[in-house]
């Protein structure tokens, strides 16, 4: 049995998708079980989804608001419903955690409340691309770091590796290490740098190392996993998602544009479906928080009850499959790389940055 | 009249797209002349191109190759047609050169022949992506610099906009600075600053700038120009370029798919051959390596004709249009912004980074 605490008031939309997103989900996972956290009142009105006998309410009084800053978030709302939702997970209480509420708040009361595992400096973003074999690429980090240096690129590889092995089964996923070109003599110094440790990692077998990629490869789907700094993952994200929409569009407008392309769409019906689900950023939904003490999962802000249901899966997914033992044992065994044993001269011999 | 000279040679295809190019631009462009810059052997199978009376041969030995690191490029070929047809453009034979050769080689023989602009500290790759408006948005840097320091990105705003006035005619093209969030508190300590330089320079009117943007803003087209550092520009282009064909790949294979899908196809036909046009990339062929002291035009290494005629327009826009005395101006008037006369006290508090 595993029981995912669920943030049923974060998000744009709120209890509204959360709820309905609930239900299906426990149709779905019959040896699931939930906490629903938020406002009794306001929870009450979905009594079909807080009366089935898996769901327990967890009371909690304040909601953090999309745009609440972190601070306010931390300091001023310590009985949000965020908060007390991942609370549940300190307590044992729960196994899982999802939030579609205000991301820079939940990594910051996820590492205030749960920690950072043993050897992890930073806790990163983790989501899903879809990519052109049919299968989906994992990126990270998404957007939680700035400002990454070498090493903490090769944490990310390695709780990357981890999250793909729990969900997929495949026990050595290859890594990419994003860079403008193939050749390791390109990019910055500390892309350079993250590519001899990684390197490194791949001799001692603690990681599956593909080489540098480059933003195409993302959805080539040349790698499993595709290891960024926060602030090119975050960029890379968003651009996609506004081609994607651009594209949409623009196939919606021209198909409604005279009669003939009307009847041109009714032809084109099963194609643009296929289309349409393919593209469908909803079943991508769910980003996991890598390297907390805990598990936590990320919906976006602006999921319909289908996108937050798959979070929920996500979250579901990665705690029976242990996902945190598994970055807990993998990060311990790499970590004796970044302490320098092991490390080649070639490392060494690169000005401190 | 304006002359462009022509690297014939350069790129995956070479001259058989370079000299049909050639021919299609001479026939729309009745005030140009063109240098074509390469092996006279070679060029001369293309002999209505080369008897053009607007045209003239400038002979060049050798080649530099798309594989060329840039040592071999800058010393070992002093004679190639990409380093011959950017000496054109020094002795004055030609007001702008025009290249689909390995990136690296022209920016570094660029800088080498040509030097950079009094106030420039490293030039930077301009070009344009298609927006939801139906027109473009200008996104610089797109690799030529992947460590870039606040004043590099104030550079790049500022040499932007001169490109798209230049190039459009509208004096005061707005600039986006791209960010992991709309918020001048969020980003990179290089962001911040940039930020705070940014909206400085606003407040003397030496730039329109818009504030901080997102990925999906150069989609969504709400700025005319994005400033970013080459690292995440080039991942962002190539991000979206990877997009954009498994997308337009994945609708080819579902038309075909089933005897239904294909008749669907027809019916779909006019809807589909408009979204090839928009999506397009040939169209927007041709980035801008801005900051030297000439003009100096990238192609695309893969340019089949037709994107290679698209480079030798801007180019000749460009020329035409006096973009170099444009960036020349803008960066004469801004810099002092930059040496610190009037700088807010708000940017003398961020320590040096």
């Amino acid at each position: 049995m595993i029981t995912v605490a669920v943030d049923c008031m974060g998000g744009d939309v709120g209890p509204a998708a959360t709820l309905p997103a609930c239900a299906a989900f426990l149709n779905s996972h019959p040896q699931a079980k939930l906490l629903l956290v938020g406002r009794p009142d306001v929870l009450g009105a979905y009594s079909e989804v807080v009366n089935n006998v898996r769901c327990r309410v967890v009371p909690a009084t304040e909601v953090v608001a999309m745009d609440d800053p972190v601070e306010v978030a931390m300091r001023k709302k310590k009985d949000s419903s965020m908060r007390v939702a991942i609370q549940q997970v300190k307590d044992g209480a729960a196994q899982a955690v999802v939030s579609a509420g205000n991301t820079g708040a939940l990594m910051a009361i996820g590492r205030y409340l749960l920690k950072t595992l043993d050897g992890i400096d930073r806790p990163a973003i983790a989501s899903q691309m879809p990519n052109a074999l049919g299968g989906s690429t994992t990126v990270l980090d998404l957007g939680a770091n700035v400002d990454c240096s070498a090493e903490h690129l090769f944490q990310f590889a390695v709780m990357g590796s981890a999250l793909v092995a729990a969900l997929t089964g495949r026990e050595e996923p290859t890594v990419g290490l994003l860079n403008v070109g193939e050749e390791v003599i390109k990019g910055s110094e500390v892309i350079k740098k993250a590519g001899i440790l990684l390197r490194n990692a791949a001799n001692t077998g603690d990681l599956n190392f593909f080489g540098n990629v480059e933003g195409n490869d993302i959805f080539k789907g040349t790698v499993e996993i595709v290891v960024c700094d926060g602030f090119v993952g975050n960029v890379a994200l968003k651009a996609s998602e506004g081609l994607a929409t651009m594209i949409g569009n623009f196939i919606k407008v021209e198909f409604s544009r005279t009669i003939f392309t009307k009847i041109g769409a009714i032809f084109a019906y099963p194609v643009l479906s296929a289309f349409k689900r393919r593209m469908d950023y909803r079943r991508y939904n769910g980003a996991a928080l890598l390297g907390l003490r805990g598990l936590v999962f990320k919906s976006h802000g602006s999921a319909d009850a289908f996108a937050f249901e798959q979070a929920l899966c996500r979250a579901y997914d990665a705690a029976h499959n242990g996902l945190l033992d598994k970055v807990r044992q993998r990060i311990a065994h790499a970590a004796p790389l970044l302490a320098g044993e092991g490390l080649s001269s070639e490392l060494k011999s690169i000005p401190t940055l």
